[in-house]
C-alpha cells in the first residue's frame, strides 16, 4: 500500500512499512513487529524525543564501552532492521564484534542477518551456526546460546532490544550490561547496569556522537562518566519523565 | 516455535502466536501486529486489568447502544482475530449488524473476515465488496468507504480498535462513537463520545455481561447510564490511573 504523506502519523507508518519488508526479507519475524509496537507506545510517553535521563545513561554507557576489556554488541532482527548501518559503525568505533542473538532462532535467519550486517561493512559477526556453542544458564528459549569468542568471554555486553530472560541470565553470568529499552519497567531495564530508555533509532546515533567526542579522553575521565551513575535512580527519572508527559495531557 | 510455559510472559506470548497465525490466515495484516504491540504497552500501564474508569465507560456505552436507533459494530482484522466470537455475540444481543472496515483494504481480506464472522454465527456482515459504496469525507485511506446499510445510516457506531482519521471523520459526520482504545491520548480516544480504555479482550466480555444485566431496564434507566458521562473527564481519570501505576514503580 502506498502511504499518504498527509497522514498525521506518516513517519511512524513509514517505519512500520520498513519493518514489514524486513519480515518479508527474513531479517525479522512477525513477532518482532509486535515488540516494535510496544516500543512505539512507550516512545509516545516520552514525547518521541530523547529525555535528560536517556542522555545521562548514554554518557555512562559510552564511558563503560570505551574502558571495557572485551565489549560485544548483541544484535537481533529488530536492531538489524532499524539501525543496521549505525550498529556496524558503532562496533567499528569501539572495536567490538557483533553477535547475532535471536529469540526465534533459525540457521536461515541467523545467516540472513549476518550477511546483511557484513554487507553493511561489519568486520566480524559472531553467534552464527556452530559459532554459538556456549550456553548461558537460566534461559528457556534458544536464546541461551552464545559465542565463546563473543558474549561468552565478554566483560561488557551492549544489548539494544533484548528480552528479559536473557538480560537476567547475562547479569547472573557476571556481565556488565548496557541496554536500550523503551520500557523502564521491563526486566531487561531492571537487570542492566545502564539502561538507555529511548528509541533505538535515536539512541544509537546519540551513542555514536558521544563516543566520537570522547576519542581522546583519558581513562580517568571515561571512568568519571559512569562512576556515580545509579541505574535504579535513573530509571526512576525516566518513569518521572513519562508521568510528566502524561500529566501534561490532563492539565491541557 | 513451541512456547515455554515457564516464560513469565507466557500468556502474552500465546496471544502473539495467535495473531501471527491470523496474519498467515489472511485475517490480519503484518501492520496489525505492530498496532497490537502498541496496545500491549498501554495495557501494561493499566496493570493489565480493567480499571474503574473503563467500567464507568462500559456502563455508559451499554446505555447508548441499548437506546440507539440503528447501532452498527465496526470490525477490523485485529478485532476479528482477538474477539471474533464475542463480537458476534454482542451484535446479536443488541441487534446490530457487523461492518468490516480495514485500514489495509483488499477484497480478499474483506471476504476472509466476513466469512470468518459468518462461520462464528454472525447474521449479517456489511461493508464487503460493492456493499461499501458510500464515502466519508476527510479520510485519506481506503477506510473512507462505508456501507449505506450500515455505518452510512447509523446513529451510533461501536468501533473497537479504530484509527484516528476514521474516528474523527465519523464524529464530523454526526455519529455517536463508542471506542475501545488502550491509548487514552489517541485521536480515536479523543474523538469518541465514550472511550473504553481497556484491552478489547477484557472490554467486549465486560460489555456483554453489562448488557446482559440490562435486558429488562427501562429507557429512563438506560439513559441515566450515560446522561452524566463526561468522556474528557473519564479519559483524564484513565491517564491518572496510568500515572498511579507508574508512580507505584518509583515508590517500591
Amino acid at each position: 500500500m502506498k502511504l499518504d504523506r498527509r497522514h498525521p502519523r506518516f513517519h511512524s507508518l513509514a517505519v512500520r512499512e520498513k519493518l514489514v519488508r524486513a519480515v518479508a526479507d527474513g531479517i525479522m519475524v512477525p513477532q518482532g513487529l509486535i515488540a516494535h509496537g510496544r516500543g512505539e507506545a512507550f516512545n509516545y510517553f516520552l514525547g518521541e524525543k530523547t529525555t535528560p535521563s536517556a542522555s545521562r545513561a548514554t554518557s555512562a554507557a559510552a564511558g563503560i564501552l570505551l574502558t571495557a576489556q572485551h565489549p560485544v554488541i548483541s544484535v537481533n532482527g529488530n536492531t538489524a532492521a532499524l539501525v543496521g548501518s549505525e550498529i556496524v559503525r558503532l562496533a567499528s568505533m569501539i572495536g567490538a564484534p557483533l553477535e547475532v542473538n535471536l529469540f526465534h532462532r533459525t540457521p536461515r535467519r541467523e545467516n540472513r542477518i549476518a550477511r546483511y550486517l557484513l554487507n553493511l561493512g561489519a568486520k566480524e559477526v559472531l553467534g552464527v551456526g556452530k559459532g554459538a556453542s556456549m550456553t548461558i544458564r537460566g534461559v528457556a528459549s534458544s536464546r541461551r546460546r552464545t559465542d565463546p569468542k563473543g558474549i561468552g568471554t565478554a566483560d561488557v555486553v551492549f544489548i539494544p532490544l533484548e528480552d528479559g530472560d536473557r538480560a537476567e541470565a547475562l547479569k547472573r553470568a557476571g556481565k556488565t550490561i548496557i541496554a536500550v529499552d523503551l520500557n523502564p519497567l521491563s526486566r531487561t531495564s531492571q537487570a542492566a547496569s545502564v539502561t538507555i530508555v529511548d528509541d533505538v533509532v535515536r539512541a544509537i546515533p546519540n551513542m555514536i556522537a558521544t563516543i566520537g567526542k570522547l576519542k581522546k579522553a583519558s581513562r580517568g575521565r571515561l571512568r568519571a562518566l559512569y562512576r556515580k551513575f545509579d541505574n535504579e535512580q535513573n530509571l526512576a527519572h525516566a518513569i518521572q519523565e513519562m508521568i510528566q508527559y502524561l500529566g501534561g495531557w490532563i492539565n491541557n
